[in-house]
């Protein structure tokens, strides 16, 4: 049995929902099916769920919306005509949406989760019914009637553990389930969406929990590339890759699918196939929890600029059992998470993204540090780029990381930090901003270009 | 002004302390000379210091230990005898050693010290009466009457920090200044003594106490190589390096000096000349606070092995404030020091050295991290080298990993790990314990030996 879930663009008209439904009834295996609204048709349209979302607000502001209301139900009536639906459809639709804004106002980010929702609602009964038009049993399964069941944060909902008792009955299910994402219910009843692009965590909570052989996410793109293709022309796509690799790559541009998002799966052992609902011959990325270490000992490169680097030192810091430990409390009492810290014997550099760090933070750490730790200097450096080369074959494969310096080196590019740790599966490698790109560069044509 | 400093080979007889003498005499800024106790003359030879803890032993067992004194002053007598010093000062001598052994013994650790620390004061006695007998005058300075004082840690003292002011007197000091090392005296007057190796810790507490242009070193080498002798051959001799630098190269075989030693001179920003007694013409090796970085960006290489690596690894551990930390208090609490702490995103590897940890402590800290932090997957690995390529021109060298990674894939061995920090002036690479000395090899070689 499979999980499919399609994305946005994949549902945002006719045309799209009937590559959809061909890809699904393609395969007998693909038994649950979870949507996502409707999304951008062109670059300059707006998603179904940016919508609903401006409809809530405006309401909640006073106004009656109607404006709003009207270019919802103007886009669901295209999808619906264009599919040869009954106008009954889109009469159940519109109650469904007046009757949801009429719900209680007191609480905002409740009554916005449930308009918001809508969209996925709307576009998982649409969908049913067309397959039901074309002969094909489906049912549209809602989220309550599931038991899909999610802690009480709006807008930033997790599964209950419960959940998946329930949901497993879903394997008996003889119709083809049509199930909408982004969103479950409260205990007490209540519509609560996950957080935005939350139907990729349904997709996998439904993975884990019928222990699906795949969950097939389809997108608008044939898969994960070795390179970011607005810094590499052209780059590889990645056949397979290990769930350990996702994460180390997960820097700049490589955020295909939330790592959150796919952690029902990873515990659950089961693979992910990103496909592409517009080219659904092409091979996709499929992420796995093992893979032959042989094939592709590296598997792609990613970086991220907008690093900072907070270094220390003290003589003798070694000898000091504890100095590393004190260190990373004073940056946790700022509630800022570090992203590596590489040591020498009497210093520490810790790496955090300026994002995380305002300039009273770095005074008020830079304060207690030098009180608290008597060190012999400390300072922040600003204008940090992070390179991750990723691969599981890396670690026994010698000359990997000889090979990405050297090509760092062609290129005159300094090389500000590195760190690999035992049986990792990447090497980080810190530059200049300014050099990111180029950097990336020369390291992607050494491994996938240049004759290993 | 200079103060020098003379190592236990460098007084083991009359002819080496006749060199001494010469070395002292033909800088006129010499004018505070530490002596240690007279070292071992030949490979078979015992030091004086360990006759006299047997000694101490000896009596605090019940015995008279007229042998073992017998020993003790008769290696004395030879040094009087051979540089023709009066017997008087032999007797002055051996009342010092009897006075000394009738001490009250109920606190052994007090009284070993107080019988240990007599080779370093019958030392500078007897190089004192020597220079005065070829017609300079010279003082041989007790450290109680200079105010040397001392936690009352027997065998582990530190220097007081009202020490300081008293020992500035010596600059005013007409004659020669002999200073014995290794001892000094607790505030109630008692003798102790710094952890072995002590007279070095003098030296530097008195360069910093009077202010010294330089704290020259005497030792039966040449200076510090650029690697271990025992592992190149002929290795290049380091002319000048910084402190940063001597601290990163502290790994096997380069402690030369110990580190905690210099503490002093480094606080005060006063340089160390490491010299040959025997061959005072060789330019030996600086220590300074600062160093031309274009001159040799790289000074050294070296290495250790029986480490071992703690591994953890957690689906999204980046996304947890304060992983690290809480990883590093654990192992903290079981007081074993870190040396590196190189992590991935979802990962870190902790090495220690194996020396700090037992079968039980590895069970407990499993234990907890598994319990604590709930982590995929935690192990150790041990069997690991390090090797520490040092210079403090690195940074600014385009090329230096990539130049140390290559000479490595050249000898096909593998890099478990690698850390380089922001403005650091090491990389440290991981090897397996079978490659430390291959490593080494190839790294020195691609370094000092092929055209750069």
């Amino acid at each position: 049995m499979k999980v499919a879930k399609f994305g946005g663009s994949s549902v945002a008209n006719a045309s799209q929902i009937k590559k959809v439904v061909d890809i699904v009834l393609a395969d007998k295996d693909r038994r649950i099916v979870v949507v996502s609204a409707p999304g951008k048709r062109l670059k300059e349209d707006t998603k179904v769920t940016d919508l609903l979302i401006t409809l809530a607000e405006t309401i909640i502001s006073g106004k009656d919306g109607k404006l709003e209301l009207k270019i919802i139900i103007e886009r669901f009536k295209n999808i619906i005509d264009e599919l040869a639906l009954s106008h009954e459809l889109l009469e159940e639709m519109q109650n469904d949406i007046l009757n949801r804004i009429a719900e209680d106002k007191s609480l905002p980010t409740k009554f916005i989760d449930g308009v918001k929702a809508l969209g996925e609602d709307l576009s998982a009964k649409v969908i049913a019914a067309y397959i039901n038009s074309i002969g094909v049993k489906a049912k549209y399964v809602n989220p309550k009637d599931a038991g899909l069941l999610l802690s009480e944060e709006f807008g930033n909902a997790a599964v209950l553990e419960k959940s998946y008792a329930n949901l497993a009955k879903l394997k008996d299910e003889t119709a083809l389930v049509i199930f909408p994402g982004f969103f479950g219910y409260t205990e007490k009843g209540d519509v609560v969406t996950f957080p935005r692009g939350g139907s990729d965590i349904t997709g996998a909570i439904l993975a884990k929990a019928v222990n699906a052989e795949v969950y097939e996410n389809f997108t608008d793109v044939d898969g994960v590339f070795a390179a970011a293709p607005n810094i590499v022309d052209n780059p590889k796509l990645i056949d397979e890759f290990t769930y350990r690799e996702m994460r180390e790559l997960s820097y700049g541009g490589f955020n295909v699918l939330h790592a959150e998002a796919l952690q029902p799966v990873y515990e659950a052992n089961i693979p992910v196939h990103i496909l592409n609902t517009n080219n659904p011959s092409a091979k996709g990325t499929r992420i796995v929890a093992n893979r032959n270490k042989n094939i592709n000992p590296v598997v792609g490169v990613s970086g991220e600029a907008d690093f900072s680097c907070l270094y220390v030192s003290k003589y003798l810091m070694n000898r000091e059992v504890g100095f590393g430990r004190k260190l990373l409390e004073i940056i946790e009492d700022e509630n800022i998470p570090y992203q590596h810290a590489p040591s020498g014997i009497d210093n520490i550099s810790v790496i955090v993204r300026n994002s995380a760090i305002t300039e009273e933070k770095e005074k008020r750490i830079y304060e207690r540090v030098r009180d608290e730790l008597n060190v012999d200097n400390i300072y922040f450096e600003h204008g940090l780029a992070l390179i991750m080369l990723v691969g599981e074959g890396m670690q026994q494969c010698v000359g990997v990381s000889a090979r990405a310096m050297h090509s760092m080196e062609k290129c005159n590019i300094n090389i500000e930090m590195l760190n690999q740790g035992i049986s990792e599966v990447s090497i980080m490698i810190g530059v200049k901003d300014d050099d990111l790109n180029r950097a990336i560069k020369s390291i992607y044509k050494s491994f996938f270009e240049e004759q290993i």
